[in-house]
């Protein structure tokens, strides 16, 4: 559990007592990448070595695990030690670099270098009904317990249409969706009609790792922003928000969203 | 305003329906320093000047708007062109590399070599009642129609413990704040007796740009993680969580929220 007991002083209506009280547990992590200083982020201190091979995947600067000669990683301290079998020569600076074209063949509207290399463009022809979204973040919501206790985690499921696969949890957005890309490489899990459950809000970043994943459904609990949407439209990627009180909000792709009727006559 | 008209296909317990919906607009900002790249970040495009002002002395490149010589923001392609009056000899990686030390005099808590050196100590003996806590997020909220249209905007109020001065919204919970750090900065406001209301989550992150802004009060509507709070008591900043249904939790510095018979008696 990625959870410390703390003390607070809680006001209930009229009085300042001191109680005990869980809060998320926040950790440094640096990834040292062939002795390098790679990058340092904040993290929930469970699943790292998914973490870590997520991230990188997701920077591009690996594309299997096959891809890692050495994983090390000393939680206490906060760093993870990679070595890579084919040391690269990497441009730090180009991995952030901003990138202004309309002539990639991809979106136009991404912003980052970076991305317009490793993010895919989803083709994916699965289907869900609206009965198997809604069933779906019901499913992550009722199995994390660790947010109910904090009100500081965000979720990511990988699921089937039917199912939750694995649930990761962590105060950082990216991060959840991270340990779930590292999961699926570690595991060589087939990323065919797979879908993200994702509990936070829909921005470009999170779009973007969706497309990196290879997913083509991301179905959040949360709002969308503007530039989000239209890189889901360019990406082939079907966003539903606003997931709650057994209601929904299809953005993109709406064809993979079926009514449960139309499902029967399949 | 920061917001965007979409198209939405709507699920509402029986129907997908085709409807018009509001969405949160996000938008890249590249700030071009001494004429190379600096930072590439994603955020609601309104008050850009005071979010490059704020971002720039997050970062320690700047400590007041009279050490920048010029600042042109082209809002359409989404580039800020700053110049600063002398020119730095800045080593970029040391922006963002991590330290490790017990020995620096402050914060044990600190993974940031830059934080290290822009990240204050707060001193203010200013007390805020219960009362006037409730208040003030009940002021901040009521006026934050973005949120409400879009959900998906992170507000951030600059206050005096009696009143909102100002509130800034952002899709990104860090720009929130700095554009409140700007607006300080660019209008020289002074930060005696100020306090920060805040809709996110206490991050360490966020701990840490009130630190830098100069602030002793944080009141938020969040949940606090373990770092944070392990650097708000080491940066001497007063951290209030939860603030919702007039209740709230007090985390660190308790000496500066006091009950509302205790304010008479002062």
């Amino acid at each position: 559990m990625s959870i410390e007991k703390i003390t607070v002083f809680k006001y209930d209506g009229s009085f300042l007592g001191e109680f005990m009280d869980s809060a998320a547990i926040e950790h440094p992590l640096t990834i040292r990448l062939d002795n390098e200083e790679f990058a340092t982020m904040v993290c929930s201190p469970d699943h790292l070595r998914e973490l870590v091979i997520g991230f990188l995947a997701s920077e591009g600067i690996i594309r299997s695990v096959q891809q890692i000669s050495s994983l090390h990683i000393d939680k206490s301290r906060g760093f993870a030690y990679v070595q890579l079998k084919n040391k690269q020569v990497r441009n730090k600076d180009y991995v952030s670099k901003r990138f202004i074209g309309s002539c990639c063949g991809k979106s136009r509207q991404f912003y980052f270098h970076n991305d317009v290399q490793t993010a895919k463009t989803i083709t994916s022809r699965m289907q869900l009904s609206v009965h198997e979204c809604l069933h779906l973040m019901n499913e992550m919501e009722s199995g994390s317990t660790q947010f109910r206790l904090t009100g500081a985690l965000h979720n990511a499921a990988l699921c089937t249409k039917d199912e939750v696969i694995i649930t990761r949890a962590d105060i950082g957005r990216h991060n959840a969706l991270d340990k779930i890309y590292g999961y699926c490489l570690d595991n060589q899990v087939s990323l065919a009609n797979k879908v993200i459950v994702f509990s936070g809000r829909i921005s470009s970043e999170i779009v973007l790792k969706v497309a990196k994943i290879g997913i083509g459904v991301l179905l959040s609990k949360s709002a969308p922003t503007t530039l989000a949407l239209k890189l889901a439209h360019d990406l082939g990627i079907t966003a539903v928000g606003f997931i709650r009180n057994e209601r929904m909000n299809v953005y993109t792709h709406p064809e993979r969203i079926i009514l449960d009727h139309e499902k029967e006559g399949i």
